[in-house]
């Protein structure tokens, strides 16, 4: 079995999850909370899908790069989220998410639908 | 917030990723190991997704119904491999693995594929 | 490989998660959501923690058991902080907490610590 | 809330849950699988350990220091096993394992136990 070649891909989705993992814990500290519910919810939701493409990939699962269109989403959604509130861990999120939200994009398969 | 009416299905999710975890771990004590590779690497796959999507529904989260839909698609890839092996673990991961498609499909919503 | 003997105890830790994760979501939507922060984060923690334990438990893992002594730790603490509070979700994953607490309780073994 | 001062301990632990990703994959591509069976079984527990020690780090848990302790005995194992292989992956594995089992020794708190 010859070394993945999706290194960088993988550390970006890890960076990903740990801005929204971050932006999650640190919302909850902020004082006006209640505007932070929407962000919490994704960044949850980010952190926790970033998390697992980022295995999938390192063990060469063959669901992997269709893992990648979910995940692409997720970043995609919590991205319009952060971007909307000014505090530092939201803008930093906001950034980490579209950039692994565009690796995603360069790296997926589609899904079969019926 | 209404208590969520997906309960059924959560339950079945939580019963595949049990299936698969005890199948992954008995098929590694299999005198050929080497016949039940991609078995076990399915089983993995497919344990993680389905706690994933059972989470993401109980959270009622808003990705937890397109998420089903690839967890539709490991399910049945985990079930046509672990249908071709006469062990008990496999046969019983099999059945909860076309159990758990046969739900998510009736309840998963499309990802948009670009 | 024989079939595990903690069945009980698996579901009783899924059961937990799944408890948590619905307080934690249903927190978040609640009018003061100030007071519940230290809600939220448990019920996180805790989630995470009974379903990875469940799943060592079910692939017969050499630490499950001493995983459960973690658990049981960060359940109590759940249960502590949920029952202070009034909302039904609060109530009902504070006594899920509870009881997975005493059956990590029963089933875990010492972790060395030098 | 002030950024996390554990950058580099959760870098640790995840490139530790990468390495045995990718070791238990390749394992199960080797020729003698059945040699590799505790190996693999090592790897997977290890590295859902590592991945949510640094994520219970990153959102600054109040039992992420707690956890390092049962993190610290499955990276040991795993390491302890991994180096008896001289495949590249398990030497690579062993030495991110011992790495890794180091930095959260100098972390962990201790867990209660009665």
């Amino acid at each position: 079995m010859e070394q993945r070649n999706h290194k960088a891909l993988i550390q970006t989705l890890l960076d990903c999850a740990l801005a929204c993992e971050y932006c999650a814990s640190s919302c909850l500290e902020e004082g006006h909370v209640k505007m932070m519910v929407k962000c919490i919810k994704l960044d949850r939701d980010c952190a926790d899908l970033c998390v697992q493409a980022a295995r999938l990939l390192q063990r060469d699962s063959v669901i992997a790069h269709q893992y990648l269109l979910l995940c692409e989403e997720v970043c995609r959604l919590c991205a319009e989220e952060c971007v909307k509130h000014h505090h530092e861990h939201c803008q930093a999120c906001a950034k980490a998410c579209r950039t692994c939200a565009d690796a995603c994009h360069k790296n997926h398969e589609p899904i079969y639908q019926d």
